[in-house]
């Protein structure tokens, strides 16, 4: 970059403030630099919060993947929890330690991920918080959003004999870095709600299996069936499994950070949007709710075997 | 605790859901637990958002002050936040990175103390991430509030001939551990902008001469001249003083995080405001807008002396 690197906090927050001057929307009332942010919500006061922290070693490598990225990456995962309420996103406020020796250079970074991200969805980088230390960057991103017309879909509304869908192919997100480049389906999920009562819905951040889990036991302890065959296995799990000699599918079912949704729709709607599905939206049906708990897959020939949450547990395993 | 410690993410997040249980209030539409929080605001769609991030070994001692200590902290400091724009504390979203052997008794400890503070003011605590590594403790708040009537107080609405105010002693907030006590100006802030327009306002966590160097520099860039005798010291920074060897002004001009107020009104308000203070507030005048930039500090003497924006940089310095 040709900006003679700002010296300190404060000179690091005018630069951020100078890259942002005309870039935030008439409903930020007051962007970065005071205590706080001032915001306008559109037409209704309801709003949608979520937040997501991201370490180095954990959900990104900073030294290979670099601070552009993880910024892009710690924006994105937020803009997927909105998705997975059919929310529209609105603001961000980020806060994030930096490593002493290479703070500026990596907050620069960081802001420019962060912000290709927030662009991509019209959403107003308003404020945050910045710190040099001594340990590994850790960056957090707080993103509020608003309400579709259809009220916020939430993780509890499944209900028996509901289709399960996913959004796209699944698996293997680690291999290849696209973790780092998630697609949220923010389009996707509008569109969907407009289309049909969509009961249950939750992006896949943690793996199908924990995933679908979480749906089904907010849902009141709900079971599921899911077809093997009807997963679709995304390229990355193959090469994955090829690398570490496990099926694609375990990987399809538990790597997570796909950033797809799944979502849950009465049987008749799943016909509808098989058959006419919103523009731009994939769709893969891949079983179904039941009222027996736990998730069972049924393969080929025609047995079915319970399996276990195995997606990402965030207190003890990292990525692979 | 009697509780038998949770296993995993999903267990913790089960324990914290259970102890917010009931504790959340009628604006809380959506709480922990999806993939976002879903909140109304009162009467209008205007929201204040501010964060704060605390690292263990730079804003606190994990090993010596406990992470419910923590909790505490991390909460206020971001309340102080909104206590600076005379705004009321509503929603709060919170992200941890826990060191891993420890993740689950630290995660209870800071919330424990998360929701010590909240309880104070009325906050609910809508949402968080928790995520374990080998790294530190880091803990983020993001804070929600609302505006007053008045408004939202920015730094930037000083004017030459303003009275500078704070709201009570300053300086040494490290030396006896007072900086993770902070008393958030909440109410006082209410109550100051019911009784007089205030110009500019800005919570005191980086020390005065940083802090009321924003407010000079926002409004427009200008000067400040500050008495030295009638900036009130606070016990801890004699104390400080005898340990270190500095003069206890230094403290109070320099330390940071003692989280009162600074602000500045027009002159006859500020006649008015000492002769009827609003109850409960503290009001130290301790200086007078110039349009010279820089602080000048006047010493008993009648000399004036330049003085350094020396309070905390978030880059560089560790709090003593």
């Amino acid at each position: 970059m040709s900006e003679t690197p700002p010296l300190g906090e404060f000179g690091l927050i005018d630069w951020i403030r100078d890259r942002q001057a005309g870039a935030v929307g008439p409903r930020t009332i007051l962007g970065i630099g005071d205590d706080c942010a001032v915001v306008r919500f559109a037409d209704r006061a309801d709003a949608l919060a979520t937040v997501d922290m991201l370490m180095d070693g954990r959900h990104f490598d900073l030294a290979n993947d670099g601070a552009e990225a993880v910024g892009y990456k710690a924006m994105g995962v937020n803009v997927s929890d909105i998705a997975a309420m059919a929310g529209t996103p609105r603001f961000a406020v980020v806060a994030a330690a930096l490593p002493r020796d290479v703070a500026v250079d990596v907050a620069k970074g960081l802001h420019e991920g962060l912000k290709r991200m927030a662009d991509r969805f019209g959403i107003d980088l308003i404020g945050g918080d910045t710190n040099a230390w001594d340990g590994p960057l850790v960056v957090s991103v707080t993103l509020l959003g608003e309400p579709s017309p259809a009220g916020p879909i939430r993780r509890s509304g499944a209900r028996v004999g509901d289709a399960i869908f996913v959004t796209g192919p699944l698996g293997g997100s680690f291999h290849h870095g696209r973790h780092l480049r998630p697609d949220p389906r923010v389009d996707e999920a509008l569109a969907l709600a407009a289309a049909a009562p969509i009961h249950a819905m939750i992006d896949l951040s943690d793996g199908l299996s924990s995933d679908l889990g979480h749906i089904l036991k907010e849902s009141g302890g709900l079971g599921a069936t899911l077809d093997a065959d009807s997963i679709p296995t995304h390229p990355d799990a193959i090469d994955q499994g090829r690398a570490d000699g496990a099926p694609p599918l375990d990987h399809a079912l538990n790597d997570g950070e796909d950033f797809e949704l799944c979502l849950t729709v009465a049987p008749g709607d799943a016909e509808a949007l098989l058959s006419a599905p919103p523009a731009g939206v994939r769709l893969y049906r891949v079983g179904t709710i039941t009222d027996s708990p736990g998730i069972l897959l049924r393969t080929a020939d025609g047995r079915s075997t319970p399996i276990e949450a195995r997606g990402f547990d965030h207190l003890a395993r990292r990525p692979s």
